[in-house]
């Protein structure tokens, strides 16, 4: 009769993850909703509205580009700690460094929206903006790597699991390298750039039930 | 002694609900209260104030139109949760499409409120805003729709509760659509509109146990 | 051994609260968080800071007392989901109604301290915040004796501690109304007495673990 | 058969702490979120973004040692509930005061941010900052002081665990009183040492398991 364990307590060693996640998602909720408070109209755009309206198209895309890109994050950090068997001490500074990241993008995301068009300007915001996107990604797969390394996945994890995981998240990194340099240039591909890399964490486009989404406890199971 | 199984774990499979519950309520919960950073007495208004507070009526109104609808869409986004078994990897990337769109809703209505009562701009701005309130309720019937067509739904639920929440998130749709229409002649005909949307969702008029609130687990359960 | 209940089930019949308690939670939080963002000094402050900041004691006194006042609504809140073994449709409506109020209280707070010291706007902004403030402590009563009329709470619950509840809830609408009256003449009397009422409420002056703490399960239980 | 508990139960009698943690996290989240909301660049920066960027580095120093602190006082909070048998009356209201500091950080860090290189206001910015970061440290000791006091602890932790807790947790009062003094003289010291205290509680250097993150339940389980 020993085995009838509470249910929630195969988590808690260590350190209780579910707080973690809860403040977590907490910081990602808090700081994907915060990016609508840098879109507004000027004051008296009144008689012209409609143009208005449509003159905010950089607003727009920074707000689409920003909320791919932290819900994506958000998907990440979903998969690791779903992999998780436990956190230790680093891992949970790992993770506040990781927040630290996230809850600054909305900076670097009204500096985009702001400034682009504006020539020089331009530059300067999508490359401050794109090393901001590189730091969270790089950021994430770290924190990953880190709970490989320290044994905290879980012991039924698949090996080939852990890598497609690891594997997801590594090439962002090299995207974002690419994109801002590539941005010195022509910012406009840069941003189109970061774009693509935000839907490619998030639209799973070879398999389903691949990449972010770990198909555990998926044996059938009796209900009644 | 195998079928004691965790109790969190039925809801597991595939992928968390719960996280996705967390996120989502935290995203919903910080759109509906950042509403109110909007509402505001320009600053000389010292020696009027009551006046200023009593003309400020179109943000109270955009304030409760608003608040109405994203609370509607949070019990609907309830209901569909509710209702699930798991969620799998479309589910969760529509789920994200849909915060993308709530978590927008304050800018259209600080608009809303804006140049309510200014002529040419109000029909834009009521425009806008009912455009983005009917971007919202599709999405929550897609969620749905999509739940149901993947199998997602707890396969213990009743057809007719299924095609009743159908029945229930779909005449919005409809209601949206002819109200910016008529707001394009009779913008304040369409606020109105949006209101009675709102209130027709989340007031359950006909049966109180219908509509929104599955009455699942009702059995007669023993207590100690 | 069909005994053997998952243990959150309990709760889930009807609606599940803890959803609930998850999204008020939300609104509770961020609306007491946002308090801060309406104190602040004015740009060129910098010669005199320090006279600045003691200057700004009405933001100080309207974050204390709005701070006080949602801190409050939450420990209600708590103590009435405490007793509640299911909710229903209306009860998840009214509880709607109430968090409309209470994310709307950063805007009366920011007029009060606003308008301190400014004769009769003083009289309008005072007046104002205290009709907010007795609006959020009637609905925080009407939730609760709906849960009662309704049969929402737990069959266990003893009546006396029932009777407790409604009692902690009642006194402080007759203080509003009163203080509200007051504050026409004598505005700092009512802002003083907002204060005691919060504080009332969270300080349990008689008994530590009467009122809004239900001691629920206390029973000593065999723990391993 | 009476000795299968519900898991969730034990943490139960008194209050919840559940939702006590929950409501925390929250207020912890978007404190540390809101943060952001102060770094920003002047409007006519177009010409010469790049040393805006480079200039608000006051902004992000604020930034920095504010998510830091709030980031450290939510790890001690966690520490503090995890070793939380139950929650009291007190201890509840306790929480909500320092809640109420940590809500209140946001106000001293823009003005810490501000004025920091202008002569006399940055001394009494940075003083009022300290002041600020002093409190929140004093409140959480308090708590865990407290809980220690009237027995809240789980009867399980280890006498040396506990005094563990408090050790880590004091020295910060002393070294914050020591800064807000040389602060008076040297500013820029004083910030430099609330960060070097914020990143004491952050980083456990002795022992990774030590300190904040209580190694419970760490006997070795089996699983399936």
């Amino acid at each position: 009769m020993t085995t009838v364990e509470p249910p929630h307590e195969p988590r808690r060693r260590g350190f209780r993850t579910g707080r973690l996640e809860a403040f977590s998602d907490g910081v990602f909720a808090i700081a994907i909703t915060l990016l609508v408070l840098d879109i507004g109209v000027s004051g008296g755009a009144g008689r012209h509205l409609l143009r208005s309206i449509v003159d905010l198209w950089p607003s727009y895309l920074a707000y689409l580009v920003s909320f791919a890109t932290i819900g994506a994050a958000w998907l990440g950090h979903n998969a690791i700690t779903e992999y998780l068997d436990r956190a230790d001490a680093a891992f949970v500074r790992l993770n506040l460094l990781l927040l630290l990241v996230v809850s600054f993008l909305p900076f670097p995301t009204r500096l985009f929206a702001d400034y682009i068009g504006e020539d020089s300007a331009e530059r300067v915001a999508v490359t401050f903006y794109g090393i901001s996107l590189l730091l969270a990604s790089t950021l994430l797969l770290v924190l990953w790597r880190y709970a490989v390394w320290a044994h905290l996945v879980r012991p039924d994890a698949a090996d080939e699991e852990i890598q497609l995981l690891t594997q997801r998240l590594s090439p962002g990194l090299a995207g974002y390298l690419v994109l801002i340099v590539a941005g010195l240039f022509l910012p406009i591909i840069a941003v189109i750039g970061y774009l693509a890399i935000a839907l490619y964490y998030i639209i799973p486009f070879r398999n389903l039930h691949a990449g972010f989404l770990p198909s555990r406890r998926r044996s059938p199971q009796p209900r009644g």
